[in-house]
């Protein structure tokens, strides 16, 4: 069967690096136009100098040439499949545009992630959620942010314990500000106890993807604990560690709740996805585990899912809270292959 | 008036070099005496190699012959008053040891921090404590854990709005674990989510330093919160920044709490101590402080008490919850010159 | 055909690491004996907890037991091959003693490099020094330091073009000191500018490695040029960068010298063995490369002989004089995996 | 006597914040006025939120309303004095113009270094060519590029010994790009072998530096040795160190060159100048000496000399060519306070 052919908005940055990387030889997709800044419009992707990544970029994407930010001519690309990696000012409206045009975008970027209509969508978390768009021609489905992401699976996997409140507190690298990013001056031996909007995004998107969903009305639910977050920049290249304190309904055992993770799976749908982790959540026993070092990969470097999978540990219970440690990719499990694992979903779905 | 000739134990560990850094030209101490393992005995201290500080090792504590950790040999040399920075084995007999003999033990160690008849003093915070060692010929007096110093101060400035739960993670510099500590492999460009005992000595160390002391009975009372730290190692030198989160016994509002840092002073009879930081407080205002690189010598780089403030900054309210940042020198505020600020206050009070 | 069982010694050390890694599925060799010190023996090898590379220990020979390093021990475990990353004071006997036993010896260790009996091989570089243990039943093969590795694949490529002297000032990743190596004190946001022995190493292997060889005798020349280096440790992972100057015998032009970089090839016998890199010298025509993020693992992350090729740039000449750049990865191209392939080119010649 | 009113040109950037630092307390002159980018033109300083040093912004400096980059502008203000830290392509014209009025200009920019009627002055080098400005109402003086300032001390010391040839491979810190300068992604745990036109300045700066001066004719001429550089950016915050080989006309001793490091001494009229350092070349006899963590400072934290000396280690002579190590603070000596150390010169000479 013929792959459809996605265009990638924003390609140039470094999320865009990610969707083309995350998109190389991928089974129901292939990379058919690049949209970056209008001033770049008509030169070869190749020659911008932009590629950040360890890995190739492929050669026939580097001879694409760039397409500016404008719906039309998005649309007379041919593609009826878009991933956004753009800026926030210019998605706006950019998005809306291309899903009145008829054409399914799968977005990065945090614009259009609160809106009604639009799923906030991890598959491993809350899949039902992509039926929100059943039937509709073109429309927009959001990834979560880089740091919320990470935080919303290892919730997933104790909200059957009963969440009253979450406390967290982030250790997020420089990668997840894009390029050129963080100057070296102020993050080379320190830390940046600081993130823009990083805050208010936790908390409020946490509450829509862990609140439920109604497919009778299509419409989902927030949920009604508050997430307490101090967002911290830290001088790792990639991923988001984050230490979480979490206070249950009542008093459970370590015992429990380590099992819990280890015992956690996807839907059997999402699980076999060609971007969907083995095993969503890897919980490692070590004292002293997660770390960027070790687990930001997740331990699958040469498979489509690596990065995609959220490293726990340190499970410490006092009271009835529970506190443990996270980590997970910003750029891949929090990013582009995250949203690709979204528009896998609708496509086996058929919905694309 | 002739100094008082001093002791310091561990002298070549990094905290150890503190101590001869904290005490040159002091207008109380010299230091008389030096301490290392046995298998040094005898050797002069400049020819260890060990000095790892910027500033430069007095010439004339550079050609002390070394000590071994015996209490009679400590006692013959004269000295009545000692730093400790021994490691906690050694400390657990060594300093009774030297306390029986009638020497004033400072140390900077865990071992004895929580014995009954042991102040575990801050001077801004408990200074009233000392009181337990009046009169008394030989006693040990201990500071708190570099994490846990960093952390009293402004729970102590708040503490009048009523504390009922301390949620804290933290981002502890290398130089906490010493020479040669941590290896570069470990953290270079990571994070390393887990410090051995640290967790528990935060959690206990708090309670005895807030919970007030009783005059009459020379005792001190247990504060009746609890404290909830995840301890984390991250690529910095100097300094350890901490994400803090205290439950309030009701709302306060930003501006309320602000102003408290603000306004915090130190006993009048601690803020005339050569050691003393001028103001034991500094709140930033700017949104993204404080940072090791900026605040962790609190802007003081050529004073007796360069390093002794705790800067704080960032408040944010939710509810009767208050978040906020605070950074303190590990190495400095939470060690060696923190143990001679308590030597200060004993020297002032003349209990020695 | 059955592969033959190998033993490693020096298991437990990052370079016995990195040697079980690259002997993972391999097609000639399978692991059959790990020696580590005496005081583990009869332990299993995933117990030690000594495994620091993100790629995953492989389960049956995390569960081998460890012999001690006595060569009875290691004869009677039935391998004939052995791979040593042994600590030179143990090398020095033991690999010796094991040759005497009829064991080929692979070794990354110093010990013996400079015996004359002993190739100092880089297959790429002297392939035909091989033939030194041609019709021998015991014996020892030697890579080169991990920095004269780095080195001498360029200089090789230049070496018909006259050398007359050269020039060598080092970036060496930390890596290369192994673990627990460099205090991170002593290496965060710091460079270190001294490395024990290395630059006397460079000096001498270079000059046996490129100097010649001599079939009918058996023996090697050494080069009559001299190398001069300055070794410098700085704080990347992994990679090892050399900013290289060459006193040519006469002016080349910059675009002759890149034409040969470019079209170096590895004799074809070499060529085809597992671990071979398909170029063994990479040319990076942009500006500012290579670099250790980009080029360390010289674009092959998921095949066997990824990080075994060397990158260079910056060709500029002056004069009879030409400066470049080279990256090689310490670990892989310069330590086990570059032992590995020597062990490959005895196997292939039926020498083992 | 009154101080002198000086202004800073550029007086925002990294470079020109050292200048207000450098000038705190001076006493030969004071700030008066504040050059910045037009846009910036009658804000105060304080207000622009550029300042980045640890040390604190004083506060009437602070409160000045910043000027735009116009000659009349500057006169205007009513300085004679002015300090540039201009960006090129302003400070090719503005500092011309400035000349033109009357003011005599000491810059930290190249635009005008290699013109002939300029100075490339550092005063422990070459104080005599400050008498090309004699007599002169207005006129340029520029320092030396950072990284050709720190190799041109000590090889002022050896030159009486007979140069042939200079080989440079750096090591250098991020704040010498400026801010934001590099990117963190760029850098962190990564060299990067290229900083653009740095080699080309250090080939010529060397020269004219080195060359010597002519009083009759207030000429300088050129040395007739070659500099070979290769400029590296690594992950320190401040400080250059460079792994120098000089080819000498006759082998010399290590005793011999360690020795005249050791006691080299600035010229009298300049030893005794404000920011002129005791000693300007520091040699270290550690093995591993000198490094960014303890040398970059030069042992002065508290002086207004602070990072004013280079300091020099690991002499070793191999046939007539000698190695060693140099480490020098670029934006201190190699920048702001070495432009006011060329200012105070001029001041002493009577020349302002």
């Amino acid at each position: 069967m013929a792959k459809k052919k996605v265009a990638i908005l924003g390609a140039t940055g470094m999320v865009g690096q990610r969707f083309i990387e995350a998109l190389t030889d991928h089974p129901y997709f292939e990379v058919g136009a690049l949209v970056a800044s209008a001033k770049r419009e008509g030169g070869r992707y190749e020659d911008t100098g932009r590629w950040k990544l360890a890995s190739r970029l492929p050669e026939e994407v580097g001879k694409l040439a760039l397409i500016a930010p404008d719906a039309d001519k998005v649309a007379a690309s041919g593609v009826r499949i878009a991933f956004s990696a753009l800026p926030s000012d210019v998605a706006a409206g950019l998005e809306r545009d291309l899903a009145a045009k008829g054409i399914a975008v799968f977005s990065n970027t945090a614009s259009h992630r609160m809106d009604e209509d639009v799923p906030l969508l991890i598959p491993e978390v809350n899949h039902e959620t992509i039926g929100m768009v059943e039937n509709k021609k073109g429309f927009i489905v959001t990834n979560a942010n880089c740091s919320t992401t990470g935080l919303a699976v290892p919730l997933k996997v104790i909200q059957p314990l009963g969440i009253r409140r979450v406390f967290v507190a982030t250790y997020q690298a420089i990668s997840g500000a894009g390029y050129p990013g963080v100057p070296s001056l102020d993050i080379l031996a320190n830390v940046i106890p600081y993130i823009g909007k990083e805050e208010e995004k936790m908390q409020i998107e946490v509450k829509k993807i862990l609140g439920g969903y109604d497919p009778g009305s299509k419409t989902v639910k927030y949920a009604d604990f508050e997430v307490h977050p101090s967002c911290v920049r830290v001088p790792a290249v990639d991923g988001h560690l984050e230490a979480v304190e979490v206070e249950l309904t009542e008093r459970r055992s370590e015992r429990e709740i380590i099992e819990l993770f280890e015992g956690f799976e996807s839907p059997k749908e999402v699980r076999k996805l060609p971007t969907a982790p083995q095993k969503p959540v890897i919980y490692r026993r070590e004292p002293d585990r997660p770390q960027h070092r070790y687990d930001v990969d997740a331990g699958e470097p040469c498979d489509r899912a690596w990065g995609m999978a959220v490293s726990v540990g340190r499970v410490r219970v006092m009271g009835n809270f529970v506190r443990f440690i996270l980590l997970s990719h910003n750029t891949r499990r929090g990013a582009a292959p995250g949203s690709v694992l979204n528009a896998e979903l609708a496509y086996s779905r058929g919905y694309l």
